[in-house]
C-alpha cells in the first residue's frame, strides 16, 4: 500500500480550490479575490461598488486577524457577507472559504469579493478559487510597490492604483510604477481610481461588467 | 541517546537572537527593529534620524523581499548599510541579522536600524535580538490598524503614528487610533510625526536619546 503523500501546503490548497471553483461555476458568481497592504482601501472599494452597480447582486468574504470591523461597515450594503476571523494567520486558504461559503446563499449572488487579510506577501501563493486576483496599491503607499513586493504584482489580472486625488500631494513617480507593473505582468491591466473624489470607478466598473460577460 | 528536538521555529529563532543580544551589548549597540505595512515610512524614518543625529554613528539593515531599492536611497547617508533579500519570506529571523551583522563594521556604529519586510503581521513574532520593537503607522492607512492588527501593536515598546501633515485630508479618528492602542498595550509610547513637514520629529530623536543613555 502507497501512503499518500500531500506534498506541500498549496497542493492542499489547490483540491480546496478547485471545489470552490467548481461551486463557484454551478451558481454562476464571478468571484475575486482583492489583495492589498493594510489600508490600502479594498473596504471602500467594496462599499463604492456595490452603491454603484444596482443591478448586479455581490456578496462579500471579510478576511482578517481579528475584528469585524469592516464587515460591520459594508454589512448596510450588502445581507450576503460572511466574516473570516483568521487568528493570526496572514492569509486566507481555500478551505477557510469553503466554510464560509455555507453561510452565504449563492443563489442569492452574482459576483462575489473576497477581502484577503492585508499583506502584500503571504496571501498571493494561495489559490481560493476565484476567477481573478486584483491588486490595490495606493499613492500614499508610493511608487516602488511593484518593485518591492513583485509576486502580488506579477499574478493579479488587474492592478487598481487607489488614492489618486493624492498625486499631486506625494511624490508619485507614475512613469516608474507603471513601467515597474508592466515588467512583472506585460499582460496587467492597470485602472487609476480614488473612492474619495470618485474618479476612475466607472473604468473599474466596466472592467468588472466586461469580465462578468466574456465569463 | 536522546535526540534533541527543536521545538518550533520561534524556540529555534530564540537561541539566534540570544547570540545577537549578546554581539549588541559586547559592542554597546542600541538595536530597533522597525515594523509597518509597506509604505508606512520606514526608510523616510531612517534617512531622517540619520540626518539629524549627527552625533550617533547609524547601521543600518535593509529587509525586502527583493531589490535594493530602500538601501540605495540610504546609502548616501551612511556607509554601514547591508541588504537582507529574504527571496519571498515575509519577515527578517534572527539568523539573517546574525549573519548580516558579519558585513557590519560593528565597532563604528552606535545605533542599528533593522527595517524590517513590510508586513503587520509575520514579523511580530520574531525576536532579533533588537532593545526595541517600533511600529510605524501611517494616517493614510486608517485610524483602524490597531483594531484590525493587534498583536504588532501590543509588542512594540513605541507606536510613531507617521504622515501627520495629511490630518486634515483623511477622515482620521485620533481618539480612537490612540484608545485602541492604549487598550492592547497601556506602556507603549506614541509619538506622532511627519517626515515631510518635520513635525515631531524631535521628539522622536529625544526618545532615541533618552533610550540610549538609560540602556
Amino acid at each position: 500500500m502507497e501512503i499518500p503523500v500531500i506534498e506541500n501546503i498549496y497542493d492542499y490548497n489547490k483540491e480546496h480550490a478547485q471545489e470552490n471553483r467548481r461551486i463557484f461555476r454551478d451558481n454562476k458568481i464571478m468571484t475575486v479575490n482583492l489583495l492589498s497592504s493594510p489600508g490600502a482601501g479594498k473596504t471602500s472599494l467594496i462599499a463604492e461598488t456595490i452603491k454603484n452597480l444596482k443591478d448586479k447582486k455581490i456578496g462579500v468574504i471579510e478576511g482578517d486577524i481579528s475584528s469585524t470591523h469592516d464587515a460591520e461597515k459594508l454589512k448596510e450594503y450588502t445581507e450576503e457577507i460572511v466574516q473570516i476571523n483568521t487568528g493570526g494567520t496572514c492569509h486566507l486558504n481555500a478551505s477557510m472559504i469553503y466554510n464560509a461559503l455555507k453561510k452565504i446563499d449563492l443563489k442569492a449572488i452574482d459576483i462575489l469579493f473576497i477581502e484577503n487579510v492585508g499583506n502584500l506577501i503571504c496571501p498571493v501563493g494561495f489559490d481560493l478559487g476565484e476567477d481573478h486576483k486584483i491588486l490595490i496599491s495606493s499613492v500614499s503607499e508610493g511608487d516602488d510597490k511593484p518593485v518591492k513586493y513583485p509576486k502580488g504584482f506579477a499574478v493579479s489580472s488587474l492592478i487598481l492604483l487607489n488614492k489618486i486625488d493624492l498625486y499631486d500631494y506625494f511624490e508619485f513617480n507614475h512613469q516608474f510604477f507603471v513601467g515597474s507593473v508592466k515588467k512583472l505582468n506585460p499582460l496587467a491591466e492597470i485602472i487609476e481610481l480614488s473612492c474619495k473624489n470618485h474618479k476612475g470607478i466607472n473604468l473599474w466598473l466596466d472592467w468588472l461588467d466586461k469580465k462578468r460577460i466574456s465569463g
